[in-house]
């Protein structure tokens, strides 16, 4: 086992007390916040952790709070994740606070501060963006930090994904065997991990296929609904070749030709289905357009929707469980669980191409 | 103005220092249990009202957290409700944390003191249970506290409801303008508020139109879909004079006739709209049977469901204001805000009975 440096050295290191370093690495409140960096900074550089669970003891238990800091409640899929590390963690006798980052690494940032001056017992985040800088400094201290539905890129902690490119790949062979070959794809913002990891391995299934130019039918931003049904419709214009917009555009007319209509669209998130089912429903041939969903949701199967699912209660569920076991052993090894996911059948991505 | 005891009246009759009950009244932690009460309960009895501007302005600044105890946020309608006191709370550069009481008041309870000793600044609350002693000191020692959804019986503190009678009384009264005369009625757990309100309205509005017995097809339980499934499989089963059970149930066979079918329901929640949905599915002649659920849904436009519908999302932007506003003045009066409820024709209302 690697020896690891004391409270003492870090506060040397850093040239306060043992008594400031010993308040910036319980989280406690009231300190400066340069001073609280320069702490943060040695007890990283040294690789010292603090043990959380005596620490936590000696200052009169375990707390009981888990912060949960995630993109948007009103979003089916984070309340999923919600209800499934709530029941976890009620498991062991502890609580979960959620707060929402509204996909803003600033709030992320600023939701991480206010947590942990009130003193949660760990944190589990889906990271907004590419910057952890506000978390490594806590997870060098001994923070239990567990990522999920994003990794944090370059940050060494327990993780829990989905398999994005096998579910990708899985839907892009059920509408080529289905006889489709002009694909759109209609995801999410495209800074997101979750986006990036799609339409890559969407591009590489179709090229695989012999489809080499499946880039004229991908499209970003459908992060609400409405953003997805307008990018849905648009496509569905270019069907008609009734392109609305006089220039040239990534994905549509090429060298002066007019542009080919999709003939199955694959939604890249629960937010771009929805807007897909509706743009589908107001257009002229529209029901013919076959459509695979990324994420179930509870009303696909009333209406017929066939899905890339998964179990995003168990996400939550195998991240709270991380977090619990990391409190209990901060030396223990880091994780990355990847939970599978499948092609639920249900109608919508059976149509042949017309 | 009436002229308020100061802070050294209730230490006196609580018989502690200044400084602890000054402890208590400003939520900080490590006081005994018993003392807190003992503080809280003089606070009570006297009317003292902590200035809660004045006491984050001496502890240096006020909180930037607001606490929202709901009853489950997987369900989309809390969710709506958290994104609107979010939406608003950034208006005012507050921040909201949400923890869910799954509708347990003792939950409701610990997580009220759970909250306050981490200092948030005010508490949105659905309330799970008749009992809201834990508040009452609470809201005497003058935190803010706003309940949504339902009222808090027996307390003076502002309150968000939509007009659930108004509501219910449209949406009967829709269904008999289209023919209908047995028409079931399908809602959550009884002890809920929303319930009573609802289920109240139903006999009245059916009683008013001359149908006595319409508790004949009165269910409850329906605080997930597939209970609600349940119950109206049983529902159709006597619609197909197959009833399961034996004995005479309320609702069902009386006097030893089969059962009359209803040819319509009313879906008292979003919850059982959904499970209504599934059974008329998958129960022969089920599309037959009209339906009115009472909250809208995102994709209830796309399935064509009428619905009792509400802006959820502003429901929780008004509690949250008025989490503001009494924060900044807690002598100003305490508000009932009523949102209206509107009937939305979708199809699946205006079907005739069969």
């Amino acid at each position: 086992m690697i020896r690891r440096p004391t409270l003492a050295v870090v506060a040397e290191v850093a040239g306060v007390s043992l008594k400031t370093a010993s308040r910036v690495l319980n989280r406690e409140p009231n300190v400066a916040a340069a001073t609280r960096e320069r702490v943060l900074d040695a007890a990283a550089s040294l690789g010292f952790r603090r043990n959380a669970v005596a620490a936590d003891l000696a200052r009169g238990g375990f707390s009981r709070l888990v912060g949960f800091i995630t993109g948007d409640l009103a979003n089916e899929f984070y309340s999923a994740l919600a209800s499934g590390i709530e029941r976890e963690l009620r498991e062991h006798g502890l609580q979960l606070l959620t707060a929402s980052s509204d996909e803003d690494p600033e709030r992320e940032s600023s939701l991480t501060g206010e947590l942990l001056e009130r003193r949660v017992g760990a944190l589990i985040v889906t990271p907004a963006g590419a910057d952890h800088s506000a978390l490594r400094g806590e997870i060098a201290a001994g923070l239990t930090v567990v990522v999920v539905d994003r990794p944090a890129a370059g940050m060494d902690v327990d993780t829990v994904v989905i398999d994005n490119r096998g579910g990708t790949r899985a839907a892009v062979e059920h509408l080529l065997a289905h006889g489709h070959r002009r694909i759109a794809f209609v995801g999410d913002e495209p800074h997101l991990w979750t986006y990036q990891e799609r339409s890559d391995e969407f591009l590489a299934a179709m090229r695989d296929a012999g489809v080499s130019d499946a880039e004229r039918w991908v499209r970003s931003g459908a992060h609400s609904a409405a953003a997805a049904r307008d990018l849905v419709v648009e496509l569905l214009d270019a069907r008609h070749g009734q392109a609305r917009h006089g220039q040239a555009r990534h994905g549509q007319a090429r060298d002066g030709q007019a542009p080919e209509p999709p003939t199955a669209v694959l939604a890249a998130n629960n937010r771009a289905t929805v807007g897909t089912l509706q743009a589908l429903r107001d257009a002229p041939g529209g029901d013919g357009v076959a459509v695979v969903g990324f994420d179930d949701f509870e009303l696909a199967d009333l209406l017929g929707i066939t899905v890339v699912a998964y179990d995003a209660v168990e996400m939550g569920r195998r991240a709270a469980e991380l977090a619990v076991a990391r409190s209990a052993d901060p030396d223990r090894p880091v994780e990355l669980v990847v939970l599978p996911t499948r092609v639920v059948a249900r109608g919508s991505g059976e149509r042949e191409p017309r």
